[in-house]
């Protein structure tokens, strides 16, 4: 890590570049998460560049696999717009994967087709877990490059979420060896050997913390931590192995980017809604919930929370520390199968849900953000995501009297 | 309907084995399950009959298919005996499986070898549906043969379980003829056209319990319903599509068996977690939770909801009517890989979890059925099982001053 981070501090990532990004048209999303008001609701989707997008399809078969795009910067950038042409929506999110950080740990990452993500050296025993470390950043300099490229092509128009997998759902894959049913690997390690756990989640959350500023250096205004896999831990697990961890990414997160705003911080827990109190105490600006979660019970606790804050000014909240503002969610990526009418109607209840007034009138109350539940299906129609964006905005502002 | 309930009228199934049944030595688990007070916690797991058990290999090995243990009576009865013979169990369950009621109603059941269920002409058009009919249970006959078979054996040993799929559950096997991980087909079937998926889901409902009252004639001493996929509906979609069709199952069943006991309830929804509260309207005496919740938490919500009942005598509760009052749940299969000491730690985490005291003194306190928050994996070693059931005789007697 010493070494890392002073090559971070001698030649920083792309900060050239950041100097001279033209200033931001839409702000509307980056303000919600913040918890500000705003004149409308903001709408990204969860994997909104993908295999649903025909011109998607066409760039990846150009690039002839999946880490051939991800990795090469123009293609990155091509296909991270491709959605923002076709629909207006309020942010872009970097096109990568959460698997690149252990894949610059040597693990052997490569992507099968029709079979996803595999480590050809999964971390099954007590040598290869201590000699983890974090990743040379430079390794991973085609990320930072992209992030730099995108918000040049962005041109101000929106801003760009940057993003990073969880310690707790990187090291499932780094000990399973890619996806699984059961978490066999992983959760025997949990239980049989927590100590070892224990490291990989440390090196993977400091190595993710250093990723994330790099990311947000390069110019990413936003950032994110999937935490795909948070939802199969058992109750008591999950706090202690994936939040606690989340955590510590938090904390060692830079507030403000280079260009002197604040970095607002977003984190999905899929299978998470039991566990939203916990997450209340994370110094994190958003919480992103499935589809299985009552929009309006979570903005209540959110709002319980906050007043909470406000109701003790000496609580030990941190400066420049945030506090969850805005929820993030959270419609069944499924609803997207139906037709524009009831694609219409099920984001209307959502954005009701969300709206609903409930508790003393004048209370504290977090902002929305909308968004899928999940990542959006590769076999969703391009048109009826158009038909799910008009539909948020139209009814938002329907929803503010405007 | 009319026709099968008129032939299960005239010829009801396997009644006259019921009366030379011995008389119940452990009612552990039936007391639990009303909320009775008990010396010690009972305990059986989900699929404690299983591939983790050499002796269950060997009897399938004989059978030859999966089908072909659970459609002969022998042998269904033998499995089901099995961990019992070697474990101190306090329940036995069935050994069937849920899909034999679609499998009835003329959808080709197969189960390839490491495939899963598959449905040979799943229910993918309205014609289909439209004719789709409540199975004869005459073709379920040997399901009901086993329990009276189990039963004997038993001997009054401990109570035998009787189960179903929940109508949700089955019709996701049925619209995407297996397994599936997007639920794309139902999910469609939901969201376009609901009146097609309400139409499966009545048939699904009137079928599962006419199937449950003819195990509980034939011997069941307790019903479960396994809403497996609950977990994977919207909330508000849950309610809609789930739980009120496994609640028009309840409210058509028998409260009382041939023998003249209260047949208990029990309801396992996985991923059903943030829907405890909805589920407590139900006719149902034990709510099963998986590993994500907290148990503590569970237990006062249903304090809290047997209060109400308490409190408010003249409530709409039916005459011989069912208000939770036990939890069933909810270790984390994946504990079982660990060590015996970790085991009986994580098995006393349980137990204290639900034991600690909160609320006011003498306030009304659900029961507790220890049991895993999903089925026994089948790489476990036989005798960490063992070690599981030994920890919570001990610990529960212990917590209870015994």
């Amino acid at each position: 890590m010493g070494d890392i981070g002073a090559a971070n501090r001698s030649r920083p990532f792309a900060t050239i570049g950041v100097m001279n990004f033209a200033p931001l048209k839409n702000d509307c999303f980056l303000r919600a998460c913040l918890g500000e008001a705003t004149d409308f609701t903001p709408v990204w989707l969860m994997r909104q560049a993908g295999r649903y997008l025909p011109e998607y399809c066409a760039t990846r078969a150009k690039a002839g696999s999946f880490l051939g795009l991800a990795m090469n910067v123009d293609y990155a950038t091509e296909v991270t717009l491709q959605p923002l042409e076709r629909f207006p929506l309020d942010a872009a999110i970097l096109f990568s994967d959460i698997l690149t950080v252990p894949g610059a740990m040597g693990l052997g990452l490569s992507f099968e087709a029709g079979e996803g993500p595999r480590f050809a050296r999964p971390l099954r025993d007590e040598a290869a877990i201590n000699g983890l470390a974090a990743p040379d950043l430079d390794q991973l300099r085609y990320v930072f490059d992209a992030v730099a490229s995108i918000r040049r092509e962005l041109n101000g128009r929106v801003p760009l979420i940057g993003f990073a997998g969880s310690p707790w759902t990187l090291a499932c894959y780094m000990v399973e060896g890619g996806s699984t049913a059961d978490y066999r690997q992983i959760k025997s390690m949990l239980y049989a050997r927590p100590d070892l756990l224990h490291r990989i989640l440390s090196v993977n959350a400091d190595s993710v913390a250093q990723y994330l500023n790099a990311q947000i250096d390069a110019g990413a205004q936003a950032v994110m931590l999937f935490d795909s896999w948070g939802g199969a831990l058992a109750d008591g697990a999950f706090q202690t192995f994936s939040l606690a961890y989340s955590a510590r990414v938090f904390a060692q997160l830079k507030r403000v980017g280079p260009d002197g705003q604040v970095v607002p911080r977003i984190i999905f827990t899929k299978g998470g809604g039991l566990w939203l109190a916990d997450m209340c105490n994370l110094v994190c600006d958003v919480l992103g919930v499935d589809w299985t979660v009552n929009l309006a019970a979570a903005r209540d606790l959110l709002a319980r929370n906050l007043q909470q804050q406000t109701a003790a000014p000496g609580a030990p909240v941190a400066s420049g520390a945030a506090t969850p503002t805005a929820l993030q969610g959270n419609l069944d990526p499924a609803v997207l199968f139906a037709s524009p009418e009831v694609i219409r109607s099920e984001v209307r209840r959502v954005l009701d849900g969300f709206a609903t007034l409930s508790g003393a009138p004048g209370a504290l109350r977090p902002a929305h953000v909308f968004n899928l539940g999940h990542g959006v299906n590769r076999l969703t129609p391009p048109d009826h995501v158009a038909c799910l964006v008009d539909e948020v905005h139209a009814w938002s502002r329907h929803l503010r009297g405007a």
